[in-house]
């Protein structure tokens, strides 16, 4: 597994990572969810780079003008509801991807330790796309695990791009032992140290999900 | 239950509408998406006329404005995954709802018949909120009774609006016979007369899910 | 001419009324765009139940459904720059309408007085179309008439719609005065009472321009 | 002036790039200008990639960040109209940025000559400033160096990136010519090489202005 870690050269990306990191500008979910639809974007962009092209003929008003377009086929998945806004961002650049939509919850059992189960899963043939997944955060990516699997039941993926923002140490060494393919890269824009043991990343942002939709019960 | 029909009187939604229904404007999935969003920001602004407001003072650069705001504690509920990008029209309105997903599914038996199954559910209490809870088509109206019934298991909200452009009369009767409240208004744009043995809505606009977002397996 | 105030029903007009009037709000210029947006596209849907229709037979996958889409050509006409974010909106609503961009500014004099000047203006024949004319405020009402004047040169419009979200008793006054014909009408969100003498409208919300795009030299 | 061509390793803005050529896609105008929207974003983004930077500590709801948020103070300039779904893209990513609008237009004489006529320009000081000007087309060159020289006239830039989509041989050579200071950056996606007599690109894409927001007169 392939790790690129976008924040560490300085582009507005980091910018908006401060803003979705910071309590007070927190309180506004709308820009906190516009926020992460532009990381998605970002994001987005920087894989668009490592895709296949081919070249096309396009006839313009005046000629004739060689172009290069996508020759990938696309399926942006998430994870619900956290990467639902990063996933917005996403298609706004892969305007014309197929979709997944995976569902994935913390079930706790005694001692507040919890499994991820999965849910619910929505999603097309993998086999010789391009698939990414997007989350918002990476913790102890159980639940990127799980998600990975699950879609690449149907098949082979020639390339898994895995998006996550906000991740942490102890996910990103999961991933390398649970992912060990070369065709996987993951995509992060700051790494944090450490985990709380209930499993959130300190610093990190909180949680994603309340942030963008409110509470849940 | 009331049910009001938007589309009755002439507004740029019926051309939204006839977009959405049209076979090769749907080949533009990104301009489907967005027409639904579109769509969902005029059910959510005039949902917004119904709702209870109170004055406050707000201070501008040049002296002391009496404005009305919105006092409802709101709550958008969808179930996906066709009812996400009228979700996200609803959202663009009132940005600062809280936020409820519902993920239903068609199992099919024998003889190609179905039950919808709940299979993930994402909510705050309702109790004394207002709810509105989107869906693209409301077809046997099975799976939107579904999600009503999981909703409100958390408390009784002060009124329910279930929007849902492209409805039939079958499910509409279905919605007034499980649904007698008379805090519950549907709010539909079109009322299509058809329903297929396999429930699709005739003429209807096919599957919403799949002009959205690609076939699913 | 008409006058509607689409602020003296509550919706959530009034919430954005309120949040571009707010100091503190104010200080995110993101959000005081698209707020101006959104108000945008609320006029815009409330013009588009005056418009006219015409029923078309739309092929969906499964049938054939008779529509209504608007029969009426558009052009939206904005005065720069402080009607860019509302104008902005209004074509998001009628997303194939023709436009118009004019410029215009206060020229001043001795004594702090000023002429508004026409500077630049990019426009379609206006003849047998709809025109809708939008700027954030209606101040003095100087410039949205030259606007209309310079607009309606090449030929007679079916309709006017003026939208001002804001505007005072003064400009309301002068535009019935300077504008006496039938077919306008002038949509407004909130009606303020008083202009300074440096025709500022009071309380109103300081200046559209500079909030949305900064302070200018 | 340094010259960077972000068409030339192959990325989503080629996509882009090439659905804004396309006679058939250009029917869309809505299309049309998301994607010029999109290009604007892609270019703000690598130029965002040039900015300085400061750290700062931000306050998470579990700990202390230390962020990079750009120190710059950003300027937007367009050229009116055709520059305008292309400012929006980069006003989407700068967020922020002050804002300066520019109206330039062809003023034709005898023998179908013309000289580009500067008429409104609205703008904040510049000094010590980044200031990007943006124009979908490059063509001649004339009205770029006219806004150019416009904007420059209250101090000098920091560094000034201009933003070009569409760019021909003629057009840059223009510029190397007429801004040959060292703190001039053109970016472009794409250089065609010939220029008709009437100074439309070829193959180029048309009108940028006409399909964004209609024909004029």
């Amino acid at each position: 597994m392939k790790v690129i870690n976008l924040g560490e050269n300085n582009s507005v990306l980091n910018q908006y990572i401060s803003e979705i990191r910071d309590k007070t500008i927190q309180k506004d979910n709308m820009r906190f969810r516009r926020n992460l639809e532009r990381i998605g974007e970002i994001f987005a962009y920087e894989i668009s780079k490592t895709l296949e092209y081919k070249t096309k003929e396009v006839e313009t008003p005046l000629g004739i003008a060689n172009c290069n377009v996508i020759s990938d086929t696309i399926v942006l998945g998430t994870i619900l509801r956290a990467g639902l806004p990063l996933h917005q961002g996403l298609l706004n650049v892969f305007d014309g991807a197929q979709n997944s939509f995976i569902a994935a919850y913390r079930k706790y059992g005694k001692d507040n330790k919890f499994n991820i189960q999965l849910e619910y899963a929505s999603t097309p043939a993998i086999e010789r796309k391009t698939l990414i997944i997007a989350d918002t955060m990476l913790a102890t990516g159980a639940s990127m695990v799980l998600a990975y699997d699950r879609l690449i039941e149907s098949g082979e993926p020639l390339h898994v791009h895995i998006v996550c923002p906000v991740a942490c140490v102890t996910g990103i060494d999961y991933l390398a032992k649970n992912l060990p393919h070369k065709k996987v890269t993951l995509w992060v824009g700051t790494v944090d140290e450490e985990l709380t043991n209930k499993s959130y990343i300190i610093p990190g942002l909180g949680d994603a999900g309340d942030l963008a939709y409110g509470s849940k019960i």
